[in-house]
């Protein structure tokens, strides 16, 4: 938890974004592991983190725009409860831990929020992910589940992610430390699949990074994904066999600090030590694409700009190989591309391995000048407006041979000027490559977060 | 996931004993982490496994019991999920894998149910405890998620409960199993918490213990508990600083099998290798509380008697250290021994580690002859009805020194005839001892599950 004036400094601009009403900051619920009692860990709501820094379950802040009132309602433990889980802060000390004036029962909440409808003042909420929330929401609010979206606050989103988006120093430090850790457990993973002894499966060496960000009091920013089918983006399986010299092994992980800040590190380790000639080729396409970003990105530059001249740095590399032939502008305006590179060059980091996904992308990361583009591949990219200085982002270049995909695409001849099938069918077993740094923008590029991590096999 | 025959014969024993109406059995959801499509893992609804035994989310079974007829339901991956998550079983292979004949999508789910709501038939269904299960729920039988408690089957849940708490051969096998790994971790904990030179600390030695459980593809039964603090049970948190010396390490965990069979097990450990007099003193009351259990569980028995002969061992060893005093009987019959040991002797074990928790325990581990104690201590016994054969459960005596309870139980002057308050407070840095094993309930006795592992110091 940051001083209490970093929260207390974060409500009062919000107010001031916000101008009028009421808004509501329900903290998240433990989520049910396979009886009620029986929970996850416990994972605070970020916006409830970036606003109270509270980092408990069944809080509920509400901010009253108008008079600047402030509110934190909560249960004080039980004397059962204190037999259970020991003595624990009173929703008051919380409050006061955050600067918040004003600490109460749960059961007040309902006032506060009644009375404001009666009165017709503006609600501010953002619509939640966590169903048991929008079960509440929905019947303080006194409408139904299906309701919520539709109602919730565009002018919060759009105020809570202009200041999100930007990081302090602060939060900035605590990215590069989960960064750092991240790179431990990233590096760890090189040094046992690179040995040319390597007697570790996936499997192993996927629960080899639990103790490493374990210890540290961190969890995972995201289930990390250990494969040898780096062409599997979200490959939630780890084969149990011995790892196979000459196979890639794409491991794609990320800490969270117990700040609750991401990293998102991804390395392509040849198994053994060595890359085929073959691997290596496309390998160094990659690291040229994300050499590439680092060149590019800096304030002023928007991140859509910096993902096509990435695009451009891999069509190249493809069209040296023999993969897509044409002109490079048509292959990047077509995005015949897309079939070796589906996803975004990157994304926003920070209390999110995705930032801010849950309020809607499209609502920070695209305007009216520049909207989502419904292209293949380019659609996956989840910010593409201008750099500042202090944002955080993945800088995730990568190529990928997907079976089903250039099957399905050879079958519909889709762009069959531009893409050579035959040729791309005989990497059918290469998986694939993907290269990812953590990067923030400084005042005139950017820089790597948490500390190198080899990449140069 | 066992043969198809085991959980069509299941549902064959479960058709029976319901006689008629159709039985909704929801599969669980992915819960959102931060946002929804960052998830926890998955861990499927442990009835959903124990009929139907397919470990993925989105599924929807339903029997009807008066045709017979078995359904899955579920969605197939659409092409832009097979680039993301790679090929995937389809519905009706899953389908084929539990023995079902009919398969379709989730919308037929909604016709099924109306059809039978307004023909009037029985529908049977458990209370769900995933919030987004409830809202489903509600939704398909157009009542609400208020309503859905008093509504939900009692007779389902009878007959899920007799079912699942009498062990198959092959699942004692996976409890065996997942005992075994569970006793490989706490084996770590003796081990490095013994060693004079231990520099570890609590939240290192517990972050050994996810390499140890992730490296088989396992997951824990519940959050582990590795505390300096033994007198409170639920400590969800682990210190950084290095283990004392002199202290008393108590680490209560439990491995979870890929099939999602829950170990349990509870070691308290001396830190550096030997307790000191006094820990010993009370080491071996709660030792000969556990062999008793051992000795005493057999089928025919209560477990309700198993647990009030353990609190009879644990009041004669408190009356000799001069902690209690007075007629045993009366001790135990006002329940003034659960100062000390204000838990129940164990709890049932399979699929859960608190095995049907979700059923509600006084569905089946109380009755009308035997309802469940108001008394403090005593009323959280899970389970108070008679042991049969191949019942899997907890043997897990303590003592604990609380110093919030007998402060307050001293200022109320609660049972001072029996209990040395002077005395006891002078034990308020002691913590707390609980040693626990697996058992399962033999044809004559009990058998420890696992292995044994070192509980002599």
């Amino acid at each position: 938890m940051f001083s209490k004036e970093t929260y207390a400094i974060r409500r009062k601009i919000l107010k001031e974004k916000i101008q009028n009403g009421l808004i509501l900051l329900p903290g998240n619920k433990a989520m049910p592991f396979n009886y009620g009692s029986n929970t996850f860990p416990f994972r605070q709501d970020s916006t409830f983190i970036y606003y109270i820094g509270v980092d408990q379950p069944d809080l509920f802040a509400i901010i009253d725009v108008d008079s600047g009132e402030e509110y934190l309602f909560g249960s004080n433990a039980t004397p059962d409860d204190i037999i259970w889980t020991g003595l624990t802060p009173t929703v008051e000390q919380l409050a006061q831990s955050s600067g918040i004036t004003h600490s109460g029962e749960p059961s007040n909440i309902a006032d506060i929020i009644s009375q404001a409808v009666k009165q017709k003042r503006k609600i501010h909420y953002i619509n939640p992910y966590q169903p048991q929330i929008s079960l509440m929401l929905a019947n303080l609010l006194g409408i139904n589940v299906n309701q919520l979206a539709q109602n919730q606050s565009l002018a919060l989103i759009h105020a809570v992610a202009e200041m999100r988006k930007i990081k302090e120093p602060q939060e900035i430090a605590e990215i590069d430390r989960t960064a750092r850790t991240t790179a431990i457990m990233e590096q760890f993973i090189i040094d046992t699949a690179t040995d040319p002894a390597c007697r570790e499966s996936e499997k192993s060496i996927r629960a080899g990074l639990y103790r490493i960000f374990m210890k540290e009091g961190f969890f995972y920013s995201f289930p990390p994904i250990v494969t040898t089918h780096g062409e599997i983006f979200h490959q939630p399986e780890a084969s149990k066999e011995r790892l196979k010299p000459g196979s890639i092994l794409l491991a794609d992980i990320g800490a969270e600090s117990d700040s609750h800040y991401a990293g998102d590190m991804t390395r392509s380790i040849p198994v053994g030590g060595k890359f085929t000639p073959q691997q290596k080729d496309v390998y160094d396409i990659v690291l040229n694409a994300q050499k590439t970003v680092f060149n590019t990105a800096h304030p002023g530059e928007t991140w859509l700009n910096v993902h096509l001249t990435a695009a451009r740095v891999i069509t190249e590399g493809l069209k040296n190989l023999g993969l897509l032939t044409g002109s490079t502008d048509d292959i990047i305006k077509e995005g015949a591309y897309a079939l070796f590179f589906p996803h975004g060059i990157g994304h926003l980091l920070g209390l999110d391995v995705h930032d801010m996904e849950n309020l809607g992308e499209d609502n920070f990361g695209y305007n009216q000048n520049t909207p989502r583009s419904t292209q293949f591949g380019l659609c996956n990219l989840r910010y593409a407006l201008e750099l500042k200085e202090n944002m955080t982002l993945t800088n995730e270049p990568g190529i990928y041979f997907i079976p089903y995909l250039m099957e399905k695409w050879k079958a519909e001849k889709r762009f069959a000027e531009f893409i050579n099938y035959d040729k791309a069918l005989t990497y059918s077993n290469f998986g694939g490559i993907r290269i990812e740094d953590d990067i923030v923008i400084t005042q005139s590029g950017c820089r790597i977060l948490g500390m190198e991590v080899k990449k140069e096999f």
